[in-house]
């Protein structure tokens, strides 16, 4: 039977509708392999890129040559443009500005053909910092209202490069899922006094939709998830903001980091996915009632009209189920 | 430059980043054509979909077998089952409940090669005659709060025939997009006592993203267009709700619907798209701050993380420019 299931936060409803008897595997999408000619995120092409904005590198070496292991750059053709006022402007009914905002490349590795949850935890310990620097960084530009940190990782999931990077957006303007998820954490908060999502990772260290759970996060299949094996990750202790990560925490959270892409590479052998970080406004300071966290969503299944034209989803995997198949993958 | 523009009805920010020398034909996408066994759509296979709820027949011919225009079947693989009451329950800070709705096909013609506007018009006004009436009588279930006429072209797009049809779900629940919809317009209305859509079709009647108008209807590129070729059909006056459309109105909006999907096939070369019906909650009557419309999605970019993750969209075609290519479409 199938069943509707509302996200507590944003208030939408999905239909999780099992089709019996569907295995992981009928998921793998044939992924396309386009055959690249050089690639402009490769070590000795660094030339091909704008110059870079920050890089982790070998003593001596000098920006914009080979000798770095991680490497930020501005994306060579940008959503936004760094330069100009935002211009606020409207006509009727209609509000516009100028689209300002840094759009940067976070180069994971120098290795053309190395994944990310397959480099040493030092260095996706260090992706993850470079993530708070670059956010911290981007802070300081009055301009910019928030940031998001997104990684894309196959053609199918929006990557126009297979070379392992992420991407970092700042915007001029607040996010509508982000301005609902704000919306929606601070209703509960003035009912309750409580973060709903504090009281979500609570429910959910006790269930059966865990991932996999460490001392400070969790990672775990949302109740009313929109995709097949969508996966949330969350830091256990309140934290709105990114940037309040603590020291000890890019370990544990490069662990179950690694663990759950390398999980959904098992189950759905090696899918296209979309990778991003939900954290608060720029200039909120901690919010009592948002908490930070990762959303991983691969792209198994086609998203049809009714989806889009309602905002109403329909699942085929229980999340419990999609939960149970990546808590038994094989990690070696 | 790159622009921000924000729907003013939801609230979404958008991003109009227009690729520099982009033509139509670059977005032309390689349709899977699938081979497919018998098509259960097609005449003389009226057994092998579940026994029909409706249709237009010659004289003399019985349900479920040949004779007919336009036929309406339960979908055999329904994504809710009409059997059975909701059983709302909740489990902590979680909601749910049954997947209680009717999931219906509307098979548009018996010929298997034509579609949608390819059909005589007086066909097409059936097909949207038939769209009120099914939506009349899912309306007498009391379960039932609002009805989904959406309809999938092309596997890009989630349909999986080939054969010309369209869909109709009735939910226990309002989706979360109506939702906002309603919501914007309400505050609207509530501080200017106009309608924001009768608002949006005045101000568009004068502007560069009018792709058709008639005496009844208009068709136009929204201004914070979410991807290339989005296109919308309001009627000109006001109503909430599909089920008040005037009979000369299936005339004027089957000609219009016809001309827009047929200038969508001339400039994109038969596009994948998404046709979605926004109109008003079942129990809800005529409302002042609603207007019921159609939305028209071709499915011709990736939507990447970026996208899912924020609501957040960058669309790399100005609507005033698709406006114009739609425009020009040669229609004979």
């Amino acid at each position: 039977m199938s069943e509707l299931r509302k996200d507590p936060v944003v208030g939408r409803w999905v239909i999780i509708s099992p089709e019996r008897g569907k295995r992981p595997s009928d998921y793998a999408v044939c992924r396309e392999r386009r055959r690249e000619g050089v690639c402009p995120l490769c070590p000795g092409n660094e030339s091909m890129t704008p110059p870079e904005i920050f890089a982790f590198r070998e003593k001596g070496t000098k920006p914009d040559e080979e000798g770095w292991s991680i490497r930020v750059v501005p994306n060579k053709f940008p959503a936004l443009r760094m330069e100009g006022e935002t211009d606020r402007r409207c006509w009727g009914i209609y509000d516009r500005m100028n689209g300002v905002g840094e759009h940067e490349v976070v180069i994971e590795t120098p290795e053309h053909e190395r994944e990310l949850p397959y480099l040493p935890l030092t260095e996706i310990k260090k992706i993850l910092f470079v993530y708070k620097l670059r956010m911290e960084e981007l802070a300081k530009d009055p301009r910019f209202r928030y940031v998001v940190i997104f990684k894309n990782r196959g053609r199918e999931a929006g990557a126009s490069l297979q070379h392992s990077h992420s991407q970092i957006i700042s915007l001029p303007v607040i996010p509508k899922r982000v301005m609902e998820e704000l919306k929606g954490g601070k209703t509960h908060y003035r009912d309750t006094g409580r973060c709903i999502f504090c009281e979500m990772v609570e429910q959910e260290r006790k269930g059966e939709r865990v991932v996999e759970e460490n001392e400070d996060f969790i990672a775990f299949a949302p109740y009313a998830a929109r995709f097949p094996y969508e996966t949330w990750i969350f830091p256990r202790e309140h934290a709105s903001d990114y940037r309040q990560i603590r020291q000890r925490q890019y370990g544990t959270l490069a662990v179950i980091l690694r663990n759950t892409l390398k999980r959904l590479d098992r189950v759905l052998e090696d899918p296209p996915y979309n990778l991003v970080f939900h954290t608060s406004p720029l200039l909120e300071g901690n919010l009592p009632h948002y908490h930070w966290h990762i959303e991983i969503i691969p792209k198994v299944t086609r998203i049809a009209g009714f989806e889009w034209g309602t905002g109403f989803y329909i699942n085929p995997t229980p999340p419990e189920e999609s939960a149970a198949y990546l808590r038994e993958a094989d990690l070696t």
